[in-house]
């Protein structure tokens, strides 16, 4: 099958450049002396994870296999596929533990997480309610970007007394994610962060281990940390997952270039409007998602930037707006398109702002290599 | 069950104000003598959709029980719920039309759409290639937001003579939507361009019919205009989706109340920045999708509009900021929050921005009808 056969919209993917994001992080990690711990909220297809999963290291805490997950679907569907230890990397919700209990029951060794006293009561509750010991590490907030404990904030102890040895419940770790490195105005900047990351929950790890509370899991973890962090002293694994298929925003912040990017959706043009200078085509949001990460940054690369069959930007044309279903194509610059380059019918690929919301919106990888044949088909699952 | 007992996020549809909803537009456009063809591109669910197709009044070439579609798997999935008049509301993008002519093989009255000669000799071609007799409207631009023909421009004729009686192709008539009319400042702007949209496609209409061109079908649609037009004379049909459901784009407009909303977001309060005044939750932009419609009206509601279990908003608190799978509360006008009132584990419902692109994060409606008790759940689907 090739590129042309296939009904657009249809979301494709570069196996080669999948392989080589991967190799890439995977020896920057380990040359750090940590394990990787992908997460799989970007990909959620075991054929693309199976390939961050090779070659892991092992630490004591954390076995080669380990993912991260957003939603208790992603656990369900790896769990299923043989991967047995799951963080939970969000915070958790009441009325998710007993799926959380079931899964543990199916051979999970799950890993959820918290940053209030009030959460580790309830968790240590329902734990011994269901008969069952929930393993949960801290937040931390190392950046104030969203969630967590800040260091140095006495209820980290707390919490830890809470959650520590009870029936229902026992303490793992801390974890912390530096959302704020997507701010980033340079790599030095995201370097800094990283740091500030590294620092930040390494800080929390010894104030929790000089009480007397255990600490086994010291997690890290955002694509543009992960990428440019210098040390990981301290730490006993990293998390990402975007950096797997990479896309324009974080070729934005300069983590990746636009040759790196691995996913993008096949279009068609459906038709022109000359005196607008617009090619229409049949990828709208839905096809690309709404994201606009882009808009925030330096170049603003509307809702993706237009490439040819062999995933090579064309001109200065992106996507600069959309519609449910329709895409439309402009210049940049606002200078004129020569339409007869676009007929109708013509195939055309949209670099994504940002992989995870793209791929969402899509059941299917359409797996190429360079080429424009599809060597294969991998099924992928959005929801809860 | 009851919305306690879901685990979050999920997607919440009051069947009480889907039931109004779709009532109003019945009346409204049943008054004006011409027929609704519901667009199906938001509900995605016969559940929803066969209520919008009760009582449907019939035209000679518009029999009770047509749809819009935006996409081949919506006509799929609704010729297998017996629905068989399906138009296909997007330019037709060659590598669909064979699917289109097993969608006719099966059984399905289908019509197309196209506003180029280009397209119409490979349309007419393909059906003669197929052994099919491709039926088409001309899509005419009413507006300048998008695809189409304007009124007056001599390619009307062109195209209608390329299909027109050919072995792969026939002329049905003409469309065109509204779309500008998301951008309108008031609802007396909105009367102006449904009168500017039936206008257009009169025109178009007629000139085709001067020249001797059959022009069966005469098509309007967008849902502010269908809302407040006062005059439907020449044309044959209506469409409009977002209507059964409503959301905070549609009531920033003021073509319904933010009480008219049907769809909400159902998320679990999971942890509190106090000294931000944020409260954490667990529907990010997964959730709610990253439709961010209400930033460039009147009343930005960040995304989303925070409610009880009721449906009641709760004072000025709005979603302010997401991640993938985190929701960030905080108040419109940076006022503090008792966050006593908002414990760990509490349920809330967050009104979208955007009906269409919300409800295609999830593949369940979670029916209420007043009360938090799920008396059904529907499901739905998306991709292509």
């Amino acid at each position: 099958m090739q590129l042309t056969d296939l009904e657009t919209p249809a979301l494709v993917l570069d196996r080669n450049r999948l392989d080589h994001n991967i190799a890439r992080m995977r020896e920057h990690i380990t040359s750090l002396g940590v394990a990787l711990r992908p997460h799989v909220k970007t990909a959620k297809s075991m054929d693309v994870v199976q390939r961050a999963l090779e070659g892991q290291p092992g630490t004591p805490e954390h076995r080669p296999g380990g993912v991260t997950v957003s939603t208790l679907k992603e656990a369900e569907y790896f769990l299923s596929n043989g991967v047995t230890d799951i963080l939970y990397a969000v915070g958790i919700a009441p009325n998710k533990l007993a799926h959380v209990a079931e899964l543990m029951a199916k051979g999970a060794d799950m890993t959820i997480l918290l940053d209030s006293a009030e959460a580790a009561d309830i968790v240590a509750q329902k734990g011994e309610a269901l008969g069952v010991q929930f393993a949960a590490l801290i937040e931390i907030d190392s950046d104030g970007h969203r969630s967590g404990i800040k260091p140095g904030d006495p209820r980290l102890l707390e919490i830890g007394n809470r959650l520590h040895g009870r029936a229902g419940s026992r303490l793992r770790g801390v974890m912390t994610h530096a959302g704020d490195s997507y701010n980033s105005g340079s790599t030095d900047a995201i370097r800094a962060m990283a740091e500030r990351e590294r620092a930040a929950v390494v800080e929390c790890a010894r104030a929790l281990r000089d009480a007397g509370l255990p600490c086994d899991i010291v997690s890290v973890g955002s694509t543009p940390t992960a990428t440019c962090a210098e040390s990981m002293e301290g730490v006993t694994e990293v998390r990402a997952g975007v950096f797997m298929f990479f896309d324009l925003f974080m070729a934005g912040l300069g983590v990746c270039t636009t040759e790196d990017i691995a996913l993008s959706v096949l279009t068609s043009v459906i038709g022109h409007q000359e005196d607008r200078n617009w090619i229409i085509t049949d990828a709208g949001w839905m096809a690309m998602s709404r994201d606009r990460g882009t808009a925030k940054q330096r170049v603003d690369q509307g809702y993706g930037v237009v490439c040819d069959l062999a995933s090579r930007p064309i001109d200065d044309l992106i996507v600069a707006d959309t519609n449910q279903e329709h895409g439309i194509i402009a210049d940049r610059n606002g200078r004129p398109i020569d339409m007869s380059m676009f007929p109708v019918g013509m195939l055309l690929r949209i670099l994504p702002n940002h992989a995870c919301a793209t791929a969402a919106q899509h059941s299917q990888y359409h797996v190429v290599a360079g080429e424009p044949v599809v060597e294969a088909v991998w099924p992928r699952f959005s929801g809860w």
